[in-house]
């Protein structure tokens, strides 16, 4: 991991480091927090944030208002780029899919499958380099994200629960195969075979696998532009039917951006924290 | 003023609006945090943050991470603009001259006297229409800022005490009379004769008025990459030597940016919320 920048923040440091990938087949970039704790090579929680549609890796670390809680309760922020990036990766006709876009998951159809390896990228690849790189407790990772990034967070924890062991989300696409956004990239990212899309739908998958944690949390708000594209209370029916627990939060006069995210950033940062003690006394 | 956009922000509002100033001679920008207190119509202190070269009514908003303290303190925060914008308004040749980079005065000289009249502005017109527009104490307001805003945040507090009862700065200017930045904003602005500069310095103007305010606090990171630009010693010696306390805090490991001012926004929140407490009780 190569070091881009840094800027000292809340006593710890906000970093940008560019990978190398064999996955994406190029270089991505990666926003790191790391909280005072850490810099003193202290064993720390860790969180992967996925951001949603147009994002990059840098929208958290400006946006989200996260550090303070960080750097208090001792978590690092790992927040990779939402999609490849180059000159030579495929783009898209619109901002809803190709390069600021890429849903998480492993394209299987041209021309996206060259580069578009996001879920082996982040699972295989950053996941080992962020254990490696930073002093991080092995069993103490959580996931959470935003919009598409709250979608690769539900999916990507019900697939992977040994990696990830807490999970929330903020207005997540929850039932991808079945709103405008999702069918889009789904359909071009996987093919016409909507059955092989269930596999990255979070409430498809919460239904086939059951209760993989002890909790869920979820803040929606109730004035979100895009609210008709996320299906909460589908996903929240599906845990429900799935025995898995789950607390869907609806807010009122809140929108789908930044500001009603860093309302409740902290709330989420609490309770992964809780949650990845939670693991560590097992 | 007219409203160009809300978001639900930590149960208050982060707004936009835009203001038609005669000053200006045109419409310019205004963000504006109203705490939940101020959307219940309950009186609260307010403070204006004037940005730094570059930044605009937006900077703040999103980078500075001051809703959540605001909330809290019920403050109400104001952040115009950093010079007048438009087609018909003169550009400079580099982003410390023109728009972007107004300096917070009254320019003299052309091809910028027409509309380079922030100070103007912010004093005469911004201030009287917050007031009529929102639920503001009229004796609990305060001023601070970053960079060239800490210039004007500290020249127009020791110039318009009565307007700006507390005053604060994140790696201010302290002396632009004899640094880079300000000897070619000052001569572009104000034209050759030096000691028309020196009312728009903060390092003269706390010689020249003597002890204003019961107490000032600045913060500069000690990685600042402009710290030959800032002079905080310079200030802080006129202070003393004008009997005005003062807490200049030098912090070590942090630079110029965003990141730096959120680490210790909280405490510029709590600094004025006291001081206007205090004026409030006389």
């Amino acid at each position: 991991m190569k070091l881009l920048q840094k800027n000292r923040c809340f006593e710890g440091e906000q970093r940008v480091y560019q990978v190398e990938s064999q996955h994406l087949k190029g270089a991505s970039k990666v926003g790191v927090y790391l909280p005072p704790a850490a810099l003193e090579g202290k064993a720390c929680s860790a969180l992967f944030y996925l951001a949603g549609l147009t994002c990059t890796e840098e929208t958290f670390a400006i946006k989200a208002h996260a550090q303070r809680m960080a750097a208090r309760l001792s978590l690092i922020l790992i927040t990779p780029d939402t999609s490849p990036r180059g000159d030579e990766v495929a783009q898209g006709d619109h901002w809803d899919i190709g390069q600021g876009a890429g849903f998480y998951l492993n394209a299987t159809q041209q021309p996206w499958a060259e580069h578009y390896q996001m879920e082996s990228y982040l699972v295989d690849e950053l996941y080992a380099q962020v254990l490696h790189e930073f002093p991080i407790i092995e069993n103490q990772v959580g996931i959470f994200g935003h919009s598409m990034g709250g979608h690769g967070a539900l999916t990507l924890a019900f697939k992977y629960p040994e990696q990830f062991r807490s999970v929330s989300a903020f207005a997540p696409i929850c039932a991808p195969s079945i709103c405008p956004w999702g069918e889009k990239a789904f359909s071009q990212y996987l093919g016409d075979d909507r059955q092989t899309w269930l596999a990255h739908d979070a409430s498809a998958l919460v239904q086939q696998k059951g209760q993989m944690f002890e909790e869920i949390l979820i803040d929606q708000g109730m004035d979100d532009q895009f609210y008709s594209q996320l299906n909460p209370e589908a996903f929240k029916q599906a845990c429900l039917d799935a025995s898995q627990p789950i607390t869907l939060r609806l807010h009122k006069g809140y929108d789908h951006g930044y500001y009603f995210i860093q309302s409740f950033m902290d709330d989420h940062l609490q309770f992964h924290a809780i949650q990845l003690e939670k693991v560590g006394d097992m």
